[in-house]
Parts: structure tokens; sequence; C-alpha cells
């Protein structure tokens, strides 16, 4: 097949972050892009061959923008799976496929699939709604403290809480959900794995995220991940064995937690590219969005080793702070050798909201994590008073 | 000056692949840009706020282009420069300024520019046209044989010619000219010199570059240059003199010649993202188009230093070729480690057209070199049948 600038499109459901940055890989190769997301204000309204405006949920705008494609791929798994379906059935290429999808979509039946699987996961149950949830506290079936989730539309923190007592189940939505027994852990892992059409398998380095208490967004993303290499094996034999099991086609960002007593547990996976891949744009051979596209293309997967030590920081909007965004210090942490920030594209800030990252990579580790320390603490997403 | 996700508007003269790599810096940073260019199959058609067509040659199309733009800057010469004096007058920021811009696109003045600021270059003569430079050769005044130059809109080999004898003077293009003295030389080196609005400067390590020897176009980009360090560091200070006698703000690469007995001279220059730096997409901290962003609009610059080796391969398009374009084994080549290729968006390949760019990317630099042939054997840009 000739990608190269050619008369071959490629269809991407989304158009944030995600979106941009895969559109920036396509541009190099010269691939014709069509765009689709519900916003016009979309971080990927630059950059494509063509922007649409349309929901994503809805069947008869996926469908009818599918049609315009030779391949269709996503960068956020909410998107409508019947559409997927259709256009498949039909003969159109749909990677992740909607059997994928629809597997991680719903974090019940993700959490299904790992134990039907043999994955390593923690205890969950599964509710449809919630008095279900709370029929089965009342029985004592389940026991605090658990990790309630949302099975559907969550992300970053949203649709994710920490339930210690009856007064934490006030606030939650009545919706599906799953609660999953607390594990201790020391450290949270992931690996991106990258399969082609053909089946070639190459997996990133494990690396390490440390969370913002708070606001349950990665703070830190770290490459490699500073444990053992015993540890690292065994976390990316764990993810290759659910890469396996999904049977994909593109990345698998496989989410991890080491336990206290380094047994290695599955907490979700995303089929796509993912926050904890960022890094690779400046530390690895090949960024993982440059590996998405060559993943579903069925062109040869490239080297996912480093050049160098990566560090990503995430640019959430600071509290308190809403409207056109300023992006205080900015100046001074570029000033710092090896820093790259990356803006995504959002006018408006919003507490928390994912506003861009900032890569820093360097020879040595110790450096590149006093020097992501130091753009933390200069840089503020504020908006303008 | 708040350039991320804001209001302000940098203009791009010329829509080429050099536009089209700088934009891909734009996008990260969300810096608004508007490009002009000729044709509207232009590589850089894509990925700007807004794209028009027309001549970069005339004084009301690039005036009127500029009045909409917050900053203006350059990625081809052959612009016209009485719109950008004006623009300038009128409180525009320009960068490169008209005034280096106008020394450097003739190049009978840039020749003598070197003289007058005692940069070595090769003796040279300047003529006003064909005839002028005839009388010289009449009067003995010159001699075979020489290197002759156009002295404007000349690039990669056009506008360039050895003249052994009376015979090689036939189909010469009667415009103004310069003869050049030539100049038995081991290498051919380049350094890319970056200086932002207040005056921060940073070099580029020493290149080395291999030219082709029919198509008179570089082959191979390698980058350290193998060479002694002394010659790399006399090369580098020569590239900062000439940095200094020009003034200018954005990027200059410098193109020199290394002698027979370790003299370096000054072949010519160009104020802009140049051939010699695209390695620094993958290899470098920093590369060649952020750096350029970066010194117009006076942020702090990036490290120049190399994350590892690097070698570029130009993709010209095959001698008996026209048409439709097709890049033939580049799934074989992407195969190979650490190698990325850049196709620049031209539908048409023509003979000797630059069509993309190869880059590979190794610790060693003996193995990027072995790549880097490998590379050069198997792709071919063709067309179809």
């Amino acid at each position: 097949m000739n990608y190269f600038s050619s008369d071959f499109k490629l269809g991407i459901l989304g158009g944030g972050q995600l979106g941009k940055m895969i559109l920036a890989e396509t541009r190099k190769f010269d691939i014709q892009t069509y765009v689709l997301d519900s916003s016009d204000e979309a971080p990927s309204r630059f950059g494509s061959h063509a922007f649409y405006k349309g929901s994503l949920m809805d069947f008869d705008t996926v469908y009818q923008f599918g049609k315009m494609v030779n391949l269709l791929t996503i960068e956020i798994e909410n998107v409508n799976l019947d559409a997927l379906d259709k256009l498949e059935a039909e003969g159109l290429p749909v990677f992740p496929s909607p059997k994928t999808l629809r597997m991680i979509q719903n974090k019940g039946k993700q959490k299904d699939f790992y134990v039907e699987n043999n994955i390593p996961t923690s205890p969950h149950q599964r509710f449809v709604d919630l008095s279900d949830l709370k029929k089965s506290i009342e029985k004592d079936e389940l026991d605090f403290p658990f990790v309630w989730k949302c099975a559907q539309f969550g992300y970053d923190g949203n649709g994710v809480k920490i339930v210690r007592s009856a007064i934490d189940l006030i606030n939650l939505p009545d919706v599906e959900c799953i609660a999953e027994q607390m594990v201790p852990f020391k450290n949270e892992l992931a690996v991106i794995v990258a399969r082609s059409v053909s089946g070639e398998i190459k997996t990133y380095p494990v690396v390490e995220m440390e969370f913002h208490p708070e606001a349950n967004q990665v703070e830190y993303v770290i490459c490699p991940a500073r444990i053992d290499d015993k540890v690292a094996q065994k976390a990316t034999d764990i993810a290759l064995q659910v890469s396996q099991a999904f049977n994909h086609v593109g990345l698998l960002a496989v989410e991890m937690f080491q336990t206290a007593n380094d047994e290695i547990l599955v907490n979700e996976v995303a089929p796509r590219p993912h926050n904890s891949g960022h890094y690779s744009i400046e530390a690895s051979y090949t960024s993982q969005f440059e590996n998405h596209l060559r993943a579903i293309l069925n062109l040869p997967l490239g080297n996912t080793a480093s050049k160098v030590a990566g560090i990503m920081v995430n640019l959430v909007g600071e509290e308190g702070f809403s409207g056109q965004v300023v992006y205080e210090n900015i100046e001074k942490i570029m000033a710092i050798e090896g820093v790259t920030p990356h803006i995504y594209g959002k006018r408006e800030t919003r507490p928390f909201r994912k506003m861009g990252h900032v890569t820093i990579v360097n020879e040595d580790m110790t450096e590149a994590r006093k020097i992501a320390e130091e753009v933390k603490n200069s840089i503020r997403v504020i908006s303008i008073i």
C-alpha cells in the first residue's frame, strides 16, 4: 500500500491533544488525514486535510465520516461502536477494532476479561447502578474502603473515587460501576505495547508514574522507571500477556501497580497513544505516536528504546483560574537545557484541565529528575486577570 | 510577550519543506501562523492557521500579507525586499531583516561582504552579465578553470557550474554572476548558528557534507563531522565571526570548505533553517526549526548538542522518472532501527527534485554511516508507471 503523498486517507476519531500529536507524524509521512471532533476549538483542528465537527457518539456522524476514509483509528475510546461495527463489516479497516474498544470502554467488562485471561488484577465487583452497590454494602458483600469507578466514560481522575465510609457514597453518581479492592502499592507503572496489523510486537521501556495527590492526575512520568530489573521484566511480560489477550492493532498502554511485595497487578489499559508515553517524542528513537501510525498502517515498527532519560510533567490548569490561558514562567523553563514544552492549543484554562506537558531529557536521570522538579515549581497555567 | 495559545500571529514567507518543518514546531507551541506561497500544492499548505497563495516577489502581495501578522520570517531568501523594508519601517519585526537578506540574496554582494569583514573565502570576481565575464576572459583577467555562480536566485546546484574551458561558457545564462577560484578541498562543512533578538548565540556541532557528483546536491550530512577537533573549532569560530558580521536574528547556516592544508573558507550562508540541519530533528536536544522559532520570538535558545550521532540522506527524484511519486522500498528502510523518513508532500517527482529526506540516528557513528548507505541504496524516488 502506498500511503506517502498518495490518495490514501486516514480517519481519526477525536481531535484532542493525542490526535494533534498523531497528526504531527502523519505530516512527516505526508498521509492524508480526516479528523472528527465535537468541538471546533479542538487541538487537532489544524494540521489535517479535513476537520469535521460532529458527535463521536452519534451513529450517523461516525458512520458517514468512516465512509470517507480508507482506514479509521481513534484517539479516544468513547466513540459510537455500532457505527464502527457496521463500517468494519462493510470492509473498512478499523484499528483498534470495535471488539477491542467494546472490551475496554466498559471497565467492568475489562476487569472480567483480565480474570478470564489469568491476568493479575485487583479483586473487583460489578454493579449495574448505585443502588445495586449500596445493596451489596448492606448485605456485607462489599467492605470499606474500596475504589469506586464508573464503568464508562471516566477519564483522568473523573469517575474514580476512594470510598472509605458510607459518607463517601453520598456524592457518587447513579451509574454502572465497579468496586475494586484497595491495593497498597509502591509504584504505579506503565508499559506501552505496539502491535502491527501483521502481528509485529514491540514494547516501550517500563515507566514510573507519580500522581498529584489531590487531582488524581499524573504529575511526573519517568522513563525508565527506577525499579529493579526483575520487576521491570515482570511488568513487561504481563503487558505482553495483556496485549496478546486483546489481540489489538495499534498501541496498548498497560497501567499497572507494583505492590508492596513486588507483585504486578494490571490496573487498566488504553488502546491508543497515552499520557505515559509523551516522553517518547523527545527521548525515544521512535515516538509512541509514530509507532501507533506504523502499527495501524502495517509498516515495520520503529525502535522503542530511549536515546536519553526522559521525564514528563503534565501542565494542568491551576486551581482558582478560569479563562484565557497564560503559561507563567514558560520562558524561564525554556532556558533550561533539555526542556521542551508542548502546548495543546486550548485557549481556556480551567482547574486541573490538561493544557499541555513538558518533557525533560538528559543523559543523566538524577539530573533530569532535578530539572523536572524545577520545571514543576516554576511554570503555572493561569488565566489573564 | 505571550505567544502560546494567544492572538499573536507569525507570518512565514514561503511554504516549502523548510516552512513545513517550522510549522511543526509552531503547532507544539500553539502559535498562530499565516503562510504565503506561490503554489497551492506547497508542502506547508496544511498545518497553518491560514494559507495564502501569491507571489513572494510581488510587492503588494508580500506587503498585504505582512500587514496581517505580528512578526514575519522567511523560509526562502527570494522574497520582495522592498515590501519587507516598508513593513519594517512601519514597525513590524522582520527576522531575518531585509538588510541581512539583501546582503545574502546577491552572491556577489555576499562575497564582497566576506572580504570587507576579513572572513576567509575563496577569491572571486563579479560580473554584471555574461558578456562582461567573457570580456574578462579575453583580457586574461580570468583564468580557467573557475566556478561560475549566478548572482541571484540559484539553489541546489542550479546556478552553479564549473567552467573548465571556453566550451563550458556556451550554455551559461546571460545573468549577473560571479567567478570563484576553484579551491581543492578535503571536506565541505557547515555550522548552523542561532542568534536571538536579544543577542543570545548558540552553535550546532560542525557537520560534514558529501555531495552527489552529478547533481551537485548533498547526498549525506553527517553530524558530528569526522574531522580533527582543531579544525572543528576553527570552523565554529569562523561561523561565529560570520554570524557577528551579519548581526542576524534567527538561524544562519554557514557552509565552508576545509582545504587540503586545513584552512577554512566560507562558501555561502543561508539565514534560515538549512538542509544541513535536518538531522537535528532526531539527533539534537533542540531541532534547528525549534531554535529558529525561539530565536525570532526572543525565547531562550535550546540546547544545540546531540543526543546521538545523526546522518541525513536526501531523497531526490530519480533520473528518468516524472509524475505521481512512489517511494520504492520505504517499508524496507523503516524496518531498520533509527531510520525516520520525512516526506515533504510533493505529489509529483522530477529528476533531482528534493522530495524528502531520511534521518539515521545511532549511538555509534560507524554503524549510522553503514545504515545510511543501506538506506541510500534501497530507497528510490520514482513515479507510478
